[in-house]
Protein backbone atom coordinates (compact mmCIF):
# COMPACT_ATOMS: atom_id res chain seq x y z
CA UNK A 1 0.00 0.00 0.00
CA UNK A 2 1.12 3.74 -0.64
CA UNK A 3 1.02 5.15 3.09
CA UNK A 4 1.59 8.69 1.88
CA UNK A 5 -1.96 8.62 -0.42
CA UNK A 6 -3.79 6.32 2.28
CA UNK A 7 -3.04 9.19 5.07
CA UNK A 8 -4.10 11.55 2.57
CA UNK A 9 -7.02 10.49 1.09
CA UNK A 10 -8.15 9.23 5.38
CA UNK A 11 -7.20 13.13 6.28
CA UNK A 12 -9.68 13.68 3.25
CA UNK A 13 -12.22 11.99 4.59
CA UNK A 14 -11.80 12.90 8.16
CA UNK A 15 -12.28 16.90 7.08
CA UNK A 16 -15.00 16.32 4.70
CA UNK A 17 -16.72 14.89 7.45
CA UNK A 18 -16.09 17.75 9.91
CA UNK A 19 -17.09 19.80 7.53
CA UNK A 20 -20.33 18.21 7.73
CA UNK A 21 -21.24 17.83 11.62
CA UNK A 22 -19.26 21.25 13.04
CA UNK A 23 -21.95 24.22 13.47
CA UNK A 24 -21.52 26.65 9.98
CA UNK A 25 -19.54 29.28 10.65
CA UNK A 26 -21.87 32.03 10.31
CA UNK A 27 -24.27 30.44 13.24
CA UNK A 28 -25.15 32.83 15.48
CA UNK A 29 -22.97 33.83 17.73
CA UNK A 30 -20.96 33.88 14.87
CA UNK A 31 -17.26 34.37 16.96
CA UNK A 32 -17.75 31.32 18.92
CA UNK A 33 -18.34 29.42 15.38
CA UNK A 34 -15.35 31.25 13.94
CA UNK A 35 -12.95 30.10 16.37
CA UNK A 36 -14.14 26.69 16.66
CA UNK A 37 -13.67 25.95 12.86
CA UNK A 38 -10.18 28.23 13.27
CA UNK A 39 -8.44 25.49 15.15
CA UNK A 40 -10.56 22.59 13.66
CA UNK A 41 -9.08 23.15 10.41
CA UNK A 42 -5.58 24.45 11.18
CA UNK A 43 -3.69 21.84 9.18
CA UNK A 44 -3.99 18.86 11.70
CA UNK A 45 -2.67 15.86 10.58
CA UNK A 46 -6.00 13.80 12.44
CA UNK A 47 -3.83 11.24 13.65
CA UNK A 48 -6.31 9.93 15.97
CA UNK A 49 -9.41 9.92 13.85
CA UNK A 50 -6.87 7.60 11.10
CA UNK A 51 -6.31 5.13 13.86
CA UNK A 52 -9.87 5.01 14.39
CA UNK A 53 -10.54 4.00 11.06
CA UNK A 54 -8.00 1.75 10.42
CA UNK A 55 -8.51 -0.01 13.62
CA UNK A 56 -12.20 -0.37 12.57
CA UNK A 57 -10.35 -1.93 9.25
CA UNK A 58 -8.04 -4.37 11.07
CA UNK A 59 -11.47 -5.84 12.61
CA UNK A 60 -12.99 -6.10 8.97
CA UNK A 61 -15.20 -2.88 9.94
CA UNK A 62 -17.13 -0.17 7.48
CA UNK A 63 -14.86 2.52 8.02
CA UNK A 64 -18.15 5.08 7.17
CA UNK A 65 -19.62 3.88 10.24
CA UNK A 66 -16.73 5.96 12.39
CA UNK A 67 -16.82 8.93 10.80
CA UNK A 68 -18.93 10.47 13.19
CA UNK A 69 -16.85 9.42 16.19
CA UNK A 70 -13.58 10.31 14.56
CA UNK A 71 -14.89 13.60 14.03
CA UNK A 72 -15.89 13.43 18.00
CA UNK A 73 -12.40 12.53 18.86
CA UNK A 74 -10.73 15.33 16.88
CA UNK A 75 -12.91 17.74 18.37
CA UNK A 76 -11.75 16.75 21.76
CA UNK A 77 -8.11 16.74 20.68
CA UNK A 78 -8.31 20.37 19.21
CA UNK A 79 -10.40 21.74 22.14
CA UNK A 80 -7.20 20.35 24.44
CA UNK A 81 -4.67 22.14 22.10
CA UNK A 82 -7.16 25.65 22.34
CA UNK A 83 -7.20 25.43 26.34
CA UNK A 84 -3.50 24.08 26.55
CA UNK A 85 -2.46 26.83 24.17
CA UNK A 86 -3.89 29.37 26.64
CA UNK A 87 -1.77 32.68 28.83
CA UNK A 88 -2.92 30.61 32.13
CA UNK A 89 -1.27 27.17 30.64
CA UNK A 90 1.47 27.21 28.29
CA UNK A 91 1.29 30.60 26.70
CA UNK A 92 1.63 29.42 23.02
CA UNK A 93 1.83 32.19 20.78
CA UNK A 94 1.57 29.76 17.60
CA UNK A 95 0.54 26.53 16.91
CA UNK A 96 1.73 24.63 13.54
CA UNK A 97 2.74 28.07 12.46
CA UNK A 98 -0.68 29.93 12.62
CA UNK A 99 -1.06 32.29 15.31
CA UNK A 100 -2.67 30.49 18.67
CA UNK A 101 -6.92 30.82 18.86
CA UNK A 102 -6.79 33.00 21.89
CA UNK A 103 -4.23 35.41 20.19
CA UNK A 104 -6.51 35.84 17.08
CA UNK A 105 -10.28 35.55 18.93
CA UNK A 106 -9.25 36.72 22.30
CA UNK A 107 -8.81 34.57 25.79
CA UNK A 108 -13.01 34.14 26.84
CA UNK A 109 -13.76 33.34 23.00
CA UNK A 110 -10.91 31.15 23.15
CA UNK A 111 -12.10 29.11 26.60
CA UNK A 112 -15.80 28.93 25.44
CA UNK A 113 -14.48 27.97 22.11
CA UNK A 114 -12.55 24.48 23.50
CA UNK A 115 -15.96 24.93 25.90
CA UNK A 116 -18.11 24.21 22.90
CA UNK A 117 -16.05 21.70 20.90
CA UNK A 118 -15.89 19.42 24.07
CA UNK A 119 -19.40 19.46 24.03
CA UNK A 120 -20.29 19.19 20.62
CA UNK A 121 -18.47 15.58 20.74
CA UNK A 122 -20.20 14.54 23.04
CA UNK A 123 -23.83 15.85 21.23
CA UNK A 124 -21.94 13.89 18.12
CA UNK A 125 -21.53 11.08 19.78
CA UNK A 126 -24.94 10.77 21.38
CA UNK A 127 -26.69 11.47 18.02
CA UNK A 128 -29.49 8.87 16.85
CA UNK A 129 -27.33 6.08 14.83
CA UNK A 130 -27.35 6.45 11.42
CA UNK A 131 -26.67 3.14 10.53
CA UNK A 132 -29.38 -0.07 12.03
CA UNK A 133 -26.09 -1.69 13.30
CA UNK A 134 -25.09 0.76 15.23
CA UNK A 135 -26.36 -0.61 18.89
CA UNK A 136 -27.36 1.80 21.54
CA UNK A 137 -25.43 0.27 24.29
CA UNK A 138 -22.42 0.30 21.91
CA UNK A 139 -22.73 3.88 21.85
CA UNK A 140 -23.37 4.54 25.30
CA UNK A 141 -19.78 1.93 25.63
CA UNK A 142 -17.84 4.37 23.20
CA UNK A 143 -19.16 7.69 24.55
CA UNK A 144 -18.19 6.00 28.21
CA UNK A 145 -14.78 4.99 26.85
CA UNK A 146 -13.93 8.35 24.99
CA UNK A 147 -15.53 10.65 28.23
CA UNK A 148 -12.95 8.50 30.77
CA UNK A 149 -9.78 9.30 28.45
CA UNK A 150 -11.01 12.55 28.41
CA UNK A 151 -11.35 13.48 31.76
CA UNK A 152 -9.73 13.75 34.96
CA UNK A 153 -8.17 9.96 34.81
CA UNK A 154 -7.26 10.54 31.64
CA UNK A 155 -6.15 13.53 29.46
CA UNK A 156 -6.96 16.30 31.91
CA UNK A 157 -5.65 14.62 34.90
CA UNK A 158 -2.02 14.59 32.78
CA UNK A 159 -2.09 17.90 31.92
CA UNK A 160 -2.52 18.78 35.27
CA UNK A 161 0.53 16.78 36.19
CA UNK A 162 2.75 17.84 33.13
CA UNK A 163 2.22 21.63 34.35
CA UNK A 164 2.87 20.59 37.96
CA UNK A 165 6.31 18.88 36.39
CA UNK A 166 7.46 21.45 35.02
CA UNK A 167 9.02 22.85 38.15
CA UNK A 168 10.28 20.10 39.29
CA UNK A 169 14.48 19.54 39.35
CA UNK A 170 14.63 16.25 37.60
CA UNK A 171 11.06 14.53 36.83
CA UNK A 172 11.63 11.06 37.26
CA UNK A 173 10.47 7.96 34.95
CA UNK A 174 7.58 7.22 36.92
CA UNK A 175 6.07 10.82 36.32
CA UNK A 176 6.46 10.62 32.42
CA UNK A 177 5.02 7.95 32.26
CA UNK A 178 2.04 9.14 33.65
CA UNK A 179 1.98 12.04 32.01
CA UNK A 180 2.46 10.39 28.64
CA UNK A 181 0.21 7.34 29.08
CA UNK A 182 -2.74 10.40 30.18
CA UNK A 183 -1.93 13.29 28.38
CA UNK A 184 -1.72 11.89 24.93
CA UNK A 185 -1.83 7.76 25.52
CA UNK A 186 -5.55 8.07 26.83
CA UNK A 187 -6.95 9.23 23.25
CA UNK A 188 -4.94 7.29 21.50
CA UNK A 189 -6.30 4.45 23.10
CA UNK A 190 -9.63 5.68 23.67
CA UNK A 191 -8.93 5.75 19.08
CA UNK A 192 -8.32 2.99 18.60
CA UNK A 193 -11.19 1.07 20.67
CA UNK A 194 -13.70 3.21 19.42
CA UNK A 195 -12.73 1.83 16.01
CA UNK A 196 -12.80 -1.79 17.53
CA UNK A 197 -15.80 -1.42 18.70
CA UNK A 198 -17.54 0.22 15.88
CA UNK A 199 -15.84 -2.27 13.63
CA UNK A 200 -17.43 -5.07 15.20
CA UNK A 201 -14.29 -6.74 17.02
CA UNK A 202 -14.59 -9.96 19.39
CA UNK A 203 -12.96 -9.94 22.82
CA UNK A 204 -9.92 -11.44 21.53
CA UNK A 205 -9.12 -9.00 18.46
CA UNK A 206 -10.22 -6.15 21.20
CA UNK A 207 -7.90 -7.13 23.60
CA UNK A 208 -5.17 -7.21 20.46
CA UNK A 209 -6.00 -3.64 19.74
CA UNK A 210 -6.31 -2.17 23.32
CA UNK A 211 -2.46 -3.72 23.51
CA UNK A 212 -1.23 -2.54 20.23
CA UNK A 213 -3.18 1.33 21.09
CA UNK A 214 -1.43 1.49 25.10
CA UNK A 215 2.04 0.33 23.54
CA UNK A 216 2.04 2.50 20.16
CA UNK A 217 0.76 5.39 22.02
CA UNK A 218 3.51 5.83 24.41
CA UNK A 219 6.18 4.91 21.33
CA UNK A 220 4.25 8.19 19.49
CA UNK A 221 4.50 10.10 22.62
CA UNK A 222 8.78 9.63 22.90
CA UNK A 223 9.26 9.90 18.88
CA UNK A 224 7.81 13.55 19.37
CA UNK A 225 9.86 14.60 22.55
CA UNK A 226 12.92 12.86 20.56
CA UNK A 227 11.26 15.12 17.30
CA UNK A 228 11.27 18.13 19.88
CA UNK A 229 15.27 18.02 19.99
CA UNK A 230 16.30 16.04 17.07
CA UNK A 231 13.62 16.87 14.26
CA UNK A 232 13.20 19.97 11.99
CA UNK A 233 11.39 22.79 12.91
CA UNK A 234 8.71 22.46 9.90
CA UNK A 235 7.68 19.40 10.26
CA UNK A 236 7.00 20.44 13.47
CA UNK A 237 5.89 24.12 13.54
CA UNK A 238 7.13 24.84 16.88
CA UNK A 239 10.59 25.72 18.30
CA UNK A 240 12.90 22.88 18.19
CA UNK A 241 14.40 22.67 22.02
CA UNK A 242 11.12 24.39 22.98
CA UNK A 243 10.36 21.30 25.60
CA UNK A 244 14.43 21.23 26.87
CA UNK A 245 13.60 25.51 27.35
CA UNK A 246 10.85 24.92 29.39
CA UNK A 247 11.79 22.02 31.48
CA UNK A 248 9.32 19.88 30.31
CA UNK A 249 9.07 16.43 31.54
CA UNK A 250 9.99 14.06 28.57
CA UNK A 251 11.59 11.15 28.11
CA UNK A 252 15.02 12.14 26.89
CA UNK A 253 15.63 14.44 29.85
CA UNK A 254 15.07 11.31 31.98
CA UNK A 255 16.54 8.46 30.07
CA UNK A 256 18.74 10.22 27.37
CA UNK A 257 18.43 10.37 23.95
CA UNK A 258 19.73 7.28 22.71
CA UNK A 259 17.64 4.70 25.50
CA UNK A 260 14.98 6.97 23.96
CA UNK A 261 15.41 6.09 20.69
CA UNK A 262 15.67 2.18 21.53
CA UNK A 263 12.70 2.49 24.23
CA UNK A 264 10.18 3.49 21.07
CA UNK A 265 11.34 0.62 18.45
CA UNK A 266 11.06 -1.73 21.33
CA UNK A 267 7.59 -0.79 22.46
CA UNK A 268 6.50 -0.48 18.49
CA UNK A 269 8.14 -4.31 18.04
CA UNK A 270 5.73 -5.68 20.80
CA UNK A 271 2.94 -3.50 19.61
CA UNK A 272 3.10 -4.75 16.35
CA UNK A 273 3.57 -8.27 17.89
CA UNK A 274 0.06 -7.95 19.58
CA UNK A 275 -1.69 -7.52 16.31
CA UNK A 276 0.06 -10.19 14.26
CA UNK A 277 -3.30 -12.31 14.75
CA UNK A 278 -5.18 -9.78 12.98
CA UNK A 279 -3.03 -10.53 9.52
CA UNK A 280 -3.32 -8.63 6.38
CA UNK A 281 -6.38 -6.09 7.58
CA UNK A 282 -4.15 -4.17 10.24
CA UNK A 283 -1.56 -3.23 7.71
CA UNK A 284 -2.77 0.09 7.39
CA UNK A 285 -2.28 0.33 11.39
CA UNK A 286 1.02 -1.06 11.36
CA UNK A 287 2.55 0.92 8.23
CA UNK A 288 0.39 4.48 10.30
CA UNK A 289 2.28 3.47 13.42
CA UNK A 290 6.06 3.38 11.78
CA UNK A 291 5.93 6.22 9.80
CA UNK A 292 4.67 7.69 13.24
CA UNK A 293 7.43 6.37 15.23
CA UNK A 294 10.21 6.21 13.02
CA UNK A 295 10.19 10.35 11.37
CA UNK A 296 12.01 11.05 14.23
CA UNK A 297 14.56 8.40 14.19
CA UNK B 1 -46.44 19.99 52.14
CA UNK B 2 -43.70 21.91 53.41
CA UNK B 3 -41.34 23.16 51.00
CA UNK B 4 -38.29 24.24 52.92
CA UNK B 5 -38.05 20.54 54.36
CA UNK B 6 -38.53 18.86 50.89
CA UNK B 7 -35.96 21.14 49.38
CA UNK B 8 -33.11 20.58 52.19
CA UNK B 9 -33.79 16.57 51.98
CA UNK B 10 -33.88 16.90 48.31
CA UNK B 11 -30.57 18.89 48.55
CA UNK B 12 -29.25 16.11 50.97
CA UNK B 13 -29.73 13.40 49.04
CA UNK B 14 -28.14 15.57 45.12
CA UNK B 15 -24.82 15.84 47.76
CA UNK B 16 -24.75 12.97 49.00
CA UNK B 17 -24.61 11.36 45.72
CA UNK B 18 -22.24 13.72 44.39
CA UNK B 19 -20.26 12.97 47.32
CA UNK B 20 -20.14 8.98 45.65
CA UNK B 21 -19.90 10.24 42.18
CA UNK B 22 -17.18 12.57 41.92
CA UNK B 23 -13.49 11.12 41.70
CA UNK B 24 -12.45 11.39 45.65
CA UNK B 25 -10.59 14.37 46.81
CA UNK B 26 -7.17 13.04 47.42
CA UNK B 27 -6.75 10.90 43.84
CA UNK B 28 -3.83 11.81 41.70
CA UNK B 29 -3.24 14.55 40.93
CA UNK B 30 -4.73 15.73 44.44
CA UNK B 31 -4.71 19.66 43.00
CA UNK B 32 -7.05 18.69 40.45
CA UNK B 33 -9.33 17.03 42.39
CA UNK B 34 -9.50 19.36 45.03
CA UNK B 35 -10.09 22.03 42.83
CA UNK B 36 -13.26 20.11 41.83
CA UNK B 37 -14.47 19.01 44.84
CA UNK B 38 -14.25 22.70 46.17
CA UNK B 39 -16.47 24.28 43.38
CA UNK B 40 -19.11 21.61 43.32
CA UNK B 41 -19.45 21.75 47.05
CA UNK B 42 -19.19 25.46 47.36
CA UNK B 43 -23.07 25.92 49.16
CA UNK B 44 -25.42 25.26 45.65
CA UNK B 45 -28.94 25.30 46.34
CA UNK B 46 -28.92 22.38 43.47
CA UNK B 47 -31.82 23.76 41.74
CA UNK B 48 -31.33 21.87 38.54
CA UNK B 49 -31.18 18.78 39.92
CA UNK B 50 -33.94 19.30 42.51
CA UNK B 51 -36.10 20.30 39.24
CA UNK B 52 -34.92 16.84 37.19
CA UNK B 53 -35.79 15.09 40.68
CA UNK B 54 -39.35 17.03 40.48
CA UNK B 55 -39.95 16.68 36.94
CA UNK B 56 -39.45 12.74 37.61
CA UNK B 57 -41.95 12.32 40.31
CA UNK B 58 -44.36 14.83 38.47
CA UNK B 59 -44.70 11.83 36.02
CA UNK B 60 -44.63 9.21 38.76
CA UNK B 61 -40.96 8.23 38.25
CA UNK B 62 -38.93 6.79 40.67
CA UNK B 63 -36.35 9.46 41.88
CA UNK B 64 -33.81 7.38 42.82
CA UNK B 65 -33.14 6.59 38.91
CA UNK B 66 -32.63 10.27 38.35
CA UNK B 67 -29.91 10.59 40.94
CA UNK B 68 -26.73 10.38 38.46
CA UNK B 69 -28.32 12.02 35.70
CA UNK B 70 -28.93 15.05 38.61
CA UNK B 71 -25.08 15.06 39.59
CA UNK B 72 -24.07 15.71 35.63
CA UNK B 73 -26.10 18.47 35.28
CA UNK B 74 -24.99 19.99 38.64
CA UNK B 75 -21.41 19.43 37.50
CA UNK B 76 -21.68 20.78 34.48
CA UNK B 77 -23.65 23.69 35.89
CA UNK B 78 -20.46 24.33 38.00
CA UNK B 79 -17.87 24.01 35.00
CA UNK B 80 -20.26 26.59 33.72
CA UNK B 81 -19.50 28.94 36.67
CA UNK B 82 -15.94 28.19 37.47
CA UNK B 83 -14.79 29.19 33.79
CA UNK B 84 -17.84 32.39 34.00
CA UNK B 85 -15.48 33.44 37.31
CA UNK B 86 -12.09 33.66 35.35
CA UNK B 87 -10.49 36.61 34.73
CA UNK B 88 -10.80 36.61 30.95
CA UNK B 89 -14.56 36.32 31.32
CA UNK B 90 -16.30 37.74 34.19
CA UNK B 91 -13.26 38.34 36.59
CA UNK B 92 -15.18 37.44 39.60
CA UNK B 93 -13.16 36.95 42.77
CA UNK B 94 -16.11 35.91 44.67
CA UNK B 95 -19.09 33.91 44.52
CA UNK B 96 -21.55 32.95 46.96
CA UNK B 97 -19.16 34.79 49.62
CA UNK B 98 -16.10 32.31 48.79
CA UNK B 99 -12.93 33.22 46.62
CA UNK B 100 -13.60 31.69 43.39
CA UNK B 101 -12.05 28.44 42.19
CA UNK B 102 -9.35 30.61 40.40
CA UNK B 103 -8.93 32.13 43.23
CA UNK B 104 -7.77 29.75 45.65
CA UNK B 105 -5.72 27.05 43.25
CA UNK B 106 -4.81 29.54 39.65
CA UNK B 107 -6.44 30.44 36.66
CA UNK B 108 -4.45 26.94 35.22
CA UNK B 109 -5.73 24.34 37.90
CA UNK B 110 -9.48 25.96 37.26
CA UNK B 111 -9.75 25.88 33.80
CA UNK B 112 -9.20 21.92 34.12
CA UNK B 113 -11.23 21.83 37.26
CA UNK B 114 -13.98 23.48 34.78
CA UNK B 115 -13.19 21.31 31.74
CA UNK B 116 -13.01 17.70 34.17
CA UNK B 117 -16.41 18.42 35.57
CA UNK B 118 -18.16 18.89 32.04
CA UNK B 119 -16.21 15.70 31.00
CA UNK B 120 -16.84 13.75 34.10
CA UNK B 121 -20.40 14.49 33.87
CA UNK B 122 -20.42 12.27 30.30
CA UNK B 123 -18.73 9.77 32.39
CA UNK B 124 -21.72 9.42 34.21
CA UNK B 125 -24.27 9.72 31.69
CA UNK B 126 -23.41 7.31 29.77
CA UNK B 127 -22.13 4.75 32.52
CA UNK B 128 -23.65 1.02 32.76
CA UNK B 129 -26.88 1.76 33.59
CA UNK B 130 -27.73 0.94 37.38
CA UNK B 131 -31.36 0.15 36.93
CA UNK B 132 -32.55 -2.63 34.54
CA UNK B 133 -35.22 -0.43 33.48
CA UNK B 134 -32.99 2.29 31.93
CA UNK B 135 -32.97 1.55 28.67
CA UNK B 136 -29.53 1.94 26.35
CA UNK B 137 -31.31 4.25 23.94
CA UNK B 138 -32.79 6.72 26.85
CA UNK B 139 -29.33 7.04 27.82
CA UNK B 140 -28.33 7.83 24.96
CA UNK B 141 -31.43 10.26 24.22
CA UNK B 142 -30.57 12.51 27.92
CA UNK B 143 -26.83 12.63 26.87
CA UNK B 144 -28.10 14.14 23.53
CA UNK B 145 -30.29 16.58 25.02
CA UNK B 146 -28.00 17.84 27.75
CA UNK B 147 -25.14 18.20 25.53
CA UNK B 148 -26.71 19.85 23.48
CA UNK B 149 -28.18 22.32 26.18
CA UNK B 150 -24.90 22.92 27.08
CA UNK B 151 -22.71 23.32 24.21
CA UNK B 152 -22.64 25.85 21.21
CA UNK B 153 -26.33 25.91 20.82
CA UNK B 154 -27.16 26.37 24.13
CA UNK B 155 -25.23 27.35 27.55
CA UNK B 156 -21.49 28.50 25.25
CA UNK B 157 -23.60 30.45 22.93
CA UNK B 158 -25.40 32.15 25.56
CA UNK B 159 -22.41 32.73 27.28
CA UNK B 160 -20.78 34.14 24.11
CA UNK B 161 -23.91 36.68 23.82
CA UNK B 162 -23.70 37.75 26.82
CA UNK B 163 -20.33 38.89 26.88
CA UNK B 164 -20.79 40.34 23.63
CA UNK B 165 -23.67 42.38 24.75
CA UNK B 166 -21.74 43.91 27.41
CA UNK B 167 -20.06 46.90 25.42
CA UNK B 168 -23.78 47.53 23.93
CA UNK B 169 -24.76 50.57 24.58
CA UNK B 170 -28.77 49.50 25.16
CA UNK B 171 -29.55 45.83 24.60
CA UNK B 172 -32.38 44.98 22.99
CA UNK B 173 -35.24 42.89 24.18
CA UNK B 174 -34.08 40.11 21.35
CA UNK B 175 -30.54 39.45 22.78
CA UNK B 176 -32.04 39.31 26.53
CA UNK B 177 -34.35 37.04 25.42
CA UNK B 178 -31.53 34.84 23.47
CA UNK B 179 -28.94 35.75 26.17
CA UNK B 180 -31.64 33.71 29.19
CA UNK B 181 -32.75 31.28 26.71
CA UNK B 182 -29.33 30.18 26.02
CA UNK B 183 -27.26 30.92 29.55
CA UNK B 184 -29.50 29.42 31.76
CA UNK B 185 -32.43 28.21 30.37
CA UNK B 186 -31.14 25.46 28.44
CA UNK B 187 -29.66 23.50 31.12
CA UNK B 188 -33.17 24.39 33.25
CA UNK B 189 -34.91 22.87 30.57
CA UNK B 190 -32.93 19.95 29.89
CA UNK B 191 -33.05 19.51 33.66
CA UNK B 192 -36.61 18.94 33.95
CA UNK B 193 -36.81 16.87 29.77
CA UNK B 194 -34.28 14.32 31.39
CA UNK B 195 -36.40 14.08 34.88
CA UNK B 196 -39.45 13.41 32.46
CA UNK B 197 -37.82 11.13 30.44
CA UNK B 198 -36.16 9.22 33.14
CA UNK B 199 -39.72 9.16 34.86
CA UNK B 200 -41.32 7.14 31.99
CA UNK B 201 -43.21 10.23 30.61
CA UNK B 202 -45.22 10.03 27.68
CA UNK B 203 -45.19 12.21 24.98
CA UNK B 204 -48.06 14.46 26.16
CA UNK B 205 -46.21 14.56 29.89
CA UNK B 206 -42.77 15.02 27.96
CA UNK B 207 -44.53 18.49 25.89
CA UNK B 208 -46.34 19.82 28.98
CA UNK B 209 -43.24 19.61 30.77
CA UNK B 210 -41.19 21.06 27.99
CA UNK B 211 -43.28 23.51 27.96
CA UNK B 212 -43.21 24.13 31.70
CA UNK B 213 -39.38 24.10 31.37
CA UNK B 214 -38.59 27.22 28.98
CA UNK B 215 -41.42 29.90 30.53
CA UNK B 216 -40.75 28.61 34.02
CA UNK B 217 -36.57 28.90 33.04
CA UNK B 218 -37.55 32.35 31.69
CA UNK B 219 -39.26 33.45 34.83
CA UNK B 220 -36.18 32.41 37.11
CA UNK B 221 -34.33 34.50 34.93
CA UNK B 222 -36.38 37.46 35.00
CA UNK B 223 -36.17 37.01 38.65
CA UNK B 224 -32.80 36.43 39.24
CA UNK B 225 -32.30 40.04 36.86
CA UNK B 226 -34.82 41.71 39.36
CA UNK B 227 -33.31 40.36 42.93
CA UNK B 228 -29.26 41.63 41.45
CA UNK B 229 -31.31 44.94 41.96
CA UNK B 230 -34.04 44.81 44.93
CA UNK B 231 -32.69 41.77 46.79
CA UNK B 232 -30.40 41.08 49.60
CA UNK B 233 -26.91 40.95 49.19
CA UNK B 234 -26.56 37.59 51.79
CA UNK B 235 -28.80 35.83 49.94
CA UNK B 236 -27.47 36.42 46.58
CA UNK B 237 -23.77 36.12 47.84
CA UNK B 238 -22.50 38.93 45.25
CA UNK B 239 -22.92 42.89 45.40
CA UNK B 240 -26.10 43.73 44.48
CA UNK B 241 -26.59 46.10 41.34
CA UNK B 242 -23.37 44.46 39.94
CA UNK B 243 -24.96 43.44 36.99
CA UNK B 244 -25.86 46.98 36.19
CA UNK B 245 -22.61 48.43 36.98
CA UNK B 246 -20.85 46.10 34.50
CA UNK B 247 -23.98 47.04 32.16
CA UNK B 248 -25.37 43.74 31.77
CA UNK B 249 -28.34 42.56 29.11
CA UNK B 250 -31.00 42.04 31.56
CA UNK B 251 -34.28 42.26 31.78
CA UNK B 252 -34.87 45.20 34.18
CA UNK B 253 -32.39 47.32 31.82
CA UNK B 254 -34.72 46.69 28.71
CA UNK B 255 -38.28 46.68 30.01
CA UNK B 256 -38.08 48.37 33.57
CA UNK B 257 -38.55 46.74 36.89
CA UNK B 258 -42.60 46.56 37.47
CA UNK B 259 -43.02 45.48 34.22
CA UNK B 260 -40.02 42.65 34.63
CA UNK B 261 -42.27 41.68 37.88
CA UNK B 262 -45.37 41.67 35.90
CA UNK B 263 -43.81 39.75 32.91
CA UNK B 264 -42.08 36.97 35.70
CA UNK B 265 -45.69 36.61 37.41
CA UNK B 266 -47.21 36.44 33.65
CA UNK B 267 -44.81 33.64 32.51
CA UNK B 268 -45.29 31.44 35.71
CA UNK B 269 -49.07 31.33 35.42
CA UNK B 270 -48.69 30.35 31.70
CA UNK B 271 -45.99 27.93 33.28
CA UNK B 272 -48.87 26.51 35.86
CA UNK B 273 -51.01 26.35 33.19
CA UNK B 274 -49.16 24.12 31.46
CA UNK B 275 -48.60 21.21 34.12
CA UNK B 276 -52.49 21.32 35.40
CA UNK B 277 -52.94 18.29 33.65
CA UNK B 278 -49.93 16.37 36.26
CA UNK B 279 -52.18 16.85 39.01
CA UNK B 280 -51.16 16.35 42.49
CA UNK B 281 -48.10 14.63 41.12
CA UNK B 282 -46.89 17.87 39.88
CA UNK B 283 -47.01 19.89 43.12
CA UNK B 284 -43.31 20.07 44.19
CA UNK B 285 -42.47 21.36 40.79
CA UNK B 286 -45.60 24.14 41.49
CA UNK B 287 -44.05 24.85 44.71
CA UNK B 288 -40.18 24.80 43.59
CA UNK B 289 -40.99 27.43 40.63
CA UNK B 290 -43.13 29.79 42.83
CA UNK B 291 -40.98 29.75 45.42
CA UNK B 292 -37.96 30.37 42.58
CA UNK B 293 -39.45 33.45 41.03
CA UNK B 294 -41.59 34.72 44.25
CA UNK B 295 -38.42 35.33 46.72
CA UNK B 296 -37.55 38.16 44.27
CA UNK B 297 -40.56 40.45 43.86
Amino acid sequence: MDLKHYLNSQRQRVEQALEQVLPAKDHHPTSLHEAMHYSVFAGGKRIRPILMMAACEAVGGDVEQVLPAACAMEMIHTYSLIHDDLPAMDDDDFRRGNPTNHKVYGEATAILAGDALLTEAFVLLSAPANTPQLKADTQREIIQLIARAAGAAGMVGGQVVDMEAEGMEQPDLATVDYIHAHKTGALILASIRAGALLGGADTEAYEALSRFGKLAGLAFQIADDILDIVGDQQELGKDIGSDQERGKATYPAVLGLSESIRRAQELHQQALKAIEPLGEAAEPLRQISAYIINRSS
